[in-house]
């Protein structure tokens, strides 16, 4: 191990050096990532390394408010959403909370939570086509999309969903989808194999015209806890799904480096 | 765009088929990962696949309170740690850090809050001679190497550390070293670059014994707030370090995929 050693040393020593030459002016704008990092001890430029960091800080929450994904990084994200790492990411999330699941006893007063978009259904289909979140979001099209009611299940998503019901654990979606969506989402969800649920709760122009995604779930989930039931847990794709109040024992937050809702 | 669509309407046809053979049974031990998942259209089993994605899960605060990391990760683990990508994704939470920076008017009121251990210190060599969290947490082994007071600074961490020194930023270190690691602790910040703080915290056994990191944090946090200082950022490689109360402005997750901290 004493080799190994030296040469982390040797590689630290590599990294003050030559971290002195980059600083802190790079691009005040949120939106513009600077791809071209230096990294490597020769110096290269390796944009799959700062695609992946991109991605990573998009997923711990310290990369937020962005509208599109950096443009050097749609090929890097086209091919993470459809290849085996957005799957296995996913699997491994959904598989903490059946380890979660398992540490508890469940009853009827209990109720999971389950965010829409990227989380039960995918939306691939529809931003294979718009450059999977580097075009500007787009309410026409994606709407258009939606009415479809065509989108598959994200299928280690379902299979937590297949679990909980088998548990008998109450399932409730809340989705930013408008009221005027709500039939199309209903059939969507059945269509796709979610065949029964027990809240399907869109969001109400006349009460969260204008509120956060996080305001809007908070409260909605408050009103379910104030009805007697207990959230013992919370998916979804969006961090705004996971903060605020009421967000239940355990939070599990699946991947989705397209798109960023506050 | 169409044979792409196409390709990922059969991709995520492909999953929802092969995906169903696949249980919820797996380890009911949060500490067992079963990193040999089927993943690929030839359901081949694909190592750095899954390690990478224990990795996130455990950046995204989807996979807690695990003591030790995977087995069959450590290899990755290390190379991940030793390589570009470390660094890469550390430079990319710094860089969000200086962006926030950017949209605030300073004043001489304003603190930062930096948590120590993989933060702006290194424990890098130490772990490097111990299966970079593939052994269980030796505090006695720890303990030696914290007494060298010889870990090598986290190059983009000490760039932050600089840039807030120079906009006049207060300076926080909150660790969770005892108070009889305070001396060893100060000493090692100063020959690794970072000069000078106002407050450099440690956890007072007398007080905080048997309570978690995010209490003891969130205390010492709110303390300085009640003292009339305003956090606006406060950045660690834990979760603990960054959720609770008086958490700052904005917070940073730097990775650490070696050990977990509640």
């Amino acid at each position: 191990m004493k080799v190994f050693v030296l040469f982390v040393a040797v590689a630290v020593a590599t990294w003050q050096c030559q971290g002195s030459d980059e600083g802190d002016d790079h691009g005040a704008n949120f939106q513009i990532f600077p791809l071209r990092m230096k990294t490597g001890l020769g110096g290269h430029y390796i944009p799959e390394v700062s695609c992946q960091s991109w991605m990573l800080g998009v997923e711990a929450h310290n990369i937020i408010g962005f509208s599109t994904v950096p443009k050097d990084c749609i090929g890097y994200i086209g091919n993470y959403l459809v290849g085996d790492q957005y799957r296995s990411d996913s699997k491994t999330v959904c598989r903490e909370a059946y380890f979660y699941l398992k540490t508890l006893n469940i009853t009827d007063k209990d109720a999971w939570v389950f965010d829409i978009d990227e989380t039960t259904l995918s939306n691939l289909p529809y931003y294979a086509d718009h450059g999977f979140g580097a075009e500007p979001y787009n309410p026409a099209a994606f709407d258009k999309w939606v009415d479809l009611g065509a989108a598959p299940a994200l299928p280690e998503s379902l299979k937590l969903y297949r679990k909980l019901v088998s548990l008998g654990v109450k399932i409730v979606f809340i989705t930013g989808r408008p009221l005027s969506q709500r039939d199309v989402t209903a059939s969507n969800l059945k269509r796709a194999g979610y065949d029964k649920w027990d809240w399907l709760i869109t969001k109400d122009p006349s009460i969260y015209n204008g509120k956060t995604a996080v305001t809007y779930k908070s409260k909605e989930r408050r009103k379910i806890e104030e009805e007697g039931y207990n959230i013992i847990g919370n998916i979804g794709d969006q961090w705004s799904d996971i903060l605020g109040t009421n967000v239940g024992g355990r939070t599990f937050k699946l991947p989705d480096p397209m798109y960023y809702i506050s």
